[in-house]
């Protein structure tokens, strides 16, 4: 790492967004049909390494269920509106309608609803029914209360999802999860996240998790920086977590954990960058919430957006830009990297002169910050 | 320290501003029910670590009050309005309502008004009589002029504030403040600064002050930088002057010196970044003068602004967010780091494990200026 | 090269763009009259060291003509409008007057015409009959099967130029172009590329071309960065492949291959900086855009923007500033660089003490990115 | 020097502005009172470090006047509007006026009028009989030619100043000025430059020279990185000609030559700046131009905006502050640092504890880019 000096009595490592790095081609290029982007975690095989973010904007059982049919995976957030509402259309509705300065504070009533267990159970049901993989998502403090919920409903991979999940929480007035034992007990996969540094993917995947979430604050609808003044630039964060998957494989005898990019996604040459960095897959948010299906109308926001005392996030207008299967399979009609995401993997891939996701790990990159 | 070769004739440190560090979580998180944001100095306790800073658009008697009722200090400034005018509100009304290209030229005039040490005595005791912690602040130039007055009135911690105040200042016409056998002198606690490098705080820390200001001419409302060349950014400062505590804590004896962030807090996250640089505290001005109550009504300014002969601030205009205790202690309704800033510091230590202040200091940090 | 640590998974090159540098005259300057500008690639000789891109919007058989008798080398793209229409003025009026949000997909249209040999031949022997260099350029997708065409049709310089060009381009489904083989038996020099590393352009090298062309996806109307994440920036692209021409010529026994910078030329600054970092000459394509004759009447695009499945690019409004002389030779009457670029080229050779460009390749660079 | 790789094949210094620096206090302070602005070149002695650049919009033999009186040097331009025309009032009057895009060729008109050597004499004649020292500048092509009328006039201090100027310029159809000998030949002290390497000046330091003007290119009218891409960041441009000073002051047995910055001083902070990288003065331009008595009238251009062939520059709106002595000498009623110019130089001198210009150059320096 080139550690800095910050001052006298202070020490940081320099750390890389995608928006500083790019790929750069080699001596061999390769026909894009020869390209493979399929991906599998534990005993489920997708035809894309995407996973679609549990956010209200994103997600909806119709949604998951539409992704699964594309080749990714849908994971629905269990703690959204969803769960909240029999019916969330007017909540979404109202949502996509609301003045810029009363948003945060309706949101925050919108969110107070209680989270009803027959809903978790429906939810995931309907997404079954339709013969996709199930996936969905807790928070780390309300997994012990709904997890048993979650599970009988048969969910097929489970996801423990917050802005930081550290192996370790500490408190001294509440019994916390411990991860461990709870995976350990659990008969699904786990993906859990966010983490961002070497050391805390380490921990997390010595839990037991089959995958980590990268990422922390550094989406399209987060204001996290500003706030709490936490950030991890996404490149060194993917970048140092795949360093943590090796040093782990080692140390676990061949334990393969998988690294999901989760944040700072915006367009497909950051989902290039995230698997150049090592990434297996990637989690996405605003690229989806642009789609015509997105329950989200052309907005965009996260759980950060409506915490009651400290909201760290905002409702954005992202827009719409097409179907879903044109933002993940194209043909694109515009060229911003906001539709035909797989198109342009394949193309990236080909260009470099690679055939599959984890040789394209080794891409050459560069770093080159102001050159936009 | 990263020294460059700005020619050859030249070189410098590689300094860093609050915008080029983040905070990251590691490997373990905390309950933010747990955490405590005490701090003390000298005999006086304060549930926070928040000064006022001494400017005429954040303290005012009243303010001072309210600020420490909600646990924090707050710092009147002797040389302002309110010791220059019986009654100051229509000052204050005619600034806020003075045209951009009046402004500077109409408070050289309101701020040419003498100063009376009998509304210094008045202020002081109105303070104290509702039975809060008293500060005011003079500026070095006019310490030796007023303090007794000052001390006679019953003030707790004595602030000397300037842009920029040495241990040795040197006059061929003027006797100058001997910081050092006045602070000796003195019944009370003095703080003193702005100090930005090692060197000069070490100097400070000598004179025998309980704290020393980090900063010059870095806050919202100067334009310090342009008009004289003069800057520091504020995450190095903070790191140096950390760096000097240590190493004058060794030479004394075990002397803790206070470090107090004193310019470029513009978020809660600027607070947390300074707090995991070092400092012990943060003077607090721009985020302060947004509240409901601020004498500012909107707008910020400090002395640099009504310099008679070269100003080096502007009044600028900050808007209101909500209330005192809203900006300190929530709950907020916008996420963009002015509000609930208490609540957001107690977040980011929990979010990285820390239950301290004095622990915090001890948080990872990156470097990774251009990811905003 | 300078290394960096992106994270513990992944390292990179610090890169650096044309903006990030500048050249500095030194203890020298020379009577700009006493400048050479010459160029020769093979049996050609040039009195500017310019080609122009083969893009519809720059190049036409008249444009073509026109920059030959200026000095330069016009390159027609024989994958353009001009060999699918036979008169393609309706198209290129359609394309002035789309609205931007039917730029993209209307162009996918227009393009999806067949190419026809015999519009080949006649626009080759059209160029052949005004007695100047003719260059003409193929993508390697459709070397194979037109190449045969253009060495009949009388073409002098051959250019094979995609996003990517490869040594060794791999498909299980089609044959792909042998470089090194249909050089060989080609009688005409062929230029190649884009490539933008040292390896790669040595492999290229090695296949015998004359020229490599250096970039790919840093013009004025790419965005391949963002829609692919493959990005090179030029000043290291070329500095890179001019060290791979030093390294060949040593391989091969003395063989010097041209290294043509090719993207991210905006204006004569540009200009000069490339041959700075060791280009022999330049490919333009915006800059010519410009000129009153430019078939894209003020506007430029090149084959990335109508890409079928994935544009990579955008119709970019640029607008007229003088006619191809005066934008290559002036005089000018504004200051912006767009105009007399071997003028400045010129003048900046003689401000340096320089007489010929090789000479001129030696110059000295300081590195400057954020002064504007 | 911090050398870089930009590529295999090209190496160059990184190099830093004006505004990628800034000056820090340290251990001491000193009163303003006590600080010494003055400045000695050759016999003559100024109050000030400040020269008025050679430019029509800074200086007309009125201004000149005055520049002298308040303790600087004006220096007229005798191949600008006062030597080409017997009154040229009606030519200032009319560049005032010219819309933006006529503005470049009808300069290039009006300056295209002969240079008249009795004017010359008058203009320097009118200023010697006002009591000031008279500053007058000539650019190398022209200095054979009118030489000796402007030393027969009474010229004090004499300059030669263009774009780039060597000690050896080279040509084969012009004989070129011999600085050297021309220098050795003259009884008037020859101030010379831009040059802004460590080469470059030590050549012109040999010529004899008394002072070497620091910079090309970098001024506000000024587009010579992009036309030319020929760049020097001043804050290195400056230390490494106060480098060359030291050593030549060695080589020579004790010559001082005077670094004079001309260039990128924008802002009272810039000037600052200079002298702490070791210039001995400043050339100011712009900051002059806002003078309510400029002959700009609130425009502000150089001789590159005028070049008839290869336009480097243009006419730019700078505004009008004040008055020259408000300018200069305050007091200020804005904060922008465009007033007050010396009293900011005097309070940052103070500030850090200096107290006069020579130990000024010594000050501690930052090196802080990002942060405005």
């Amino acid at each position: 790492m080139s550690e800095i000096e910050i001052g006298r009595g202070k020490r940081g490592n320099r750390s890389w967004a995608f928006d500083d790095i790019a790929i750069v081609p080699s001596r061999r290029t390769r026909d894009p049909r020869d390209v493979s982007t399929k991906w599998s975690i534990d005993a489920y095989n997708f035809e894309l390494p995407v996973l679609a973010a549990p956010m209200d904007s994103v997600v909806s059982p119709q949604t998951a269920i539409a992704i699964g049919k594309l080749g990714g995976l849908g994971v629905l957030d269990l703690e959204g509106l969803w769960t909240r509402y029999e019916d969330p259309t007017a909540a979404l509705d109202e949502i996509a309608k609301l003045p810029a300065d009363q948003a945060t504070a309706r949101m925050q009533q919108l969110y107070a609803a209680p989270i009803q267990p027959e809903l978790i159970k429906a939810r995931i049901k309907q997404i079954r029914a339709a013969g996709v993989t199930v996936g969905a998502a807790l928070s780390p403090q309300r997994t012990a209360e709904f997890a048993k919920t979650v599970i009988a409903a048969g969910v097929d991979i489970f996801v423990i999802r917050g802005t930081t999940v550290s192996a370790e929480h500490v408190s001294k007035t509440q019994e916390a999860l411990n991860l461990k034992q709870f995976i350990y007990e659990l008969d699904v996969p786990v993906i859990v996240g966010g983490a961002a540094t070497y050391t805390a993917a380490l921990h997390l995947m010595r839990t037991g998790a089959a995958g980590v979430l990268v990422g922390f604050g550094g989406g399209a609808a987060s204001t996290t920086r500003k706030v709490l003044g936490i950030h991890a630039p996404m490149a060194t964060a993917v970048a140092d977590v795949a360093g943590a998957r090796r040093d782990y494989m080692d140390e676990s005898g061949g334990r393969y954990v998988h690294v999901i990019a989760d944040g700072g996604l915006g367009t497909s040459g950051d989902i290039v960058k995230a698997i150049s960095c090592g990434a297996d897959a990637v989690m996405l948010g605003s690229v989806l919430a642009r789609a015509t299906e997105a329950p989200g109308q052309g907005w965009h926001w996260g759980a950060e957006a409506y915490n009651p005392e400290l909201p760290r996030g905002e409702r954005v207008q992202v827009g719409t830009v097409g179907s879903l299967e044109q933002i993940l399979h194209g043909p694109s009609t515009s060229a911003d990297g906001r539709s035909n995401l797989i198109g342009a993997l394949r193309r990236s891939m080909a260009t470099t002169g690679y055939s599959d996701l984890k040789e394209f790990q080794r891409v050459d990159v560069v770093v080159a910050p102001y050159d936009a």
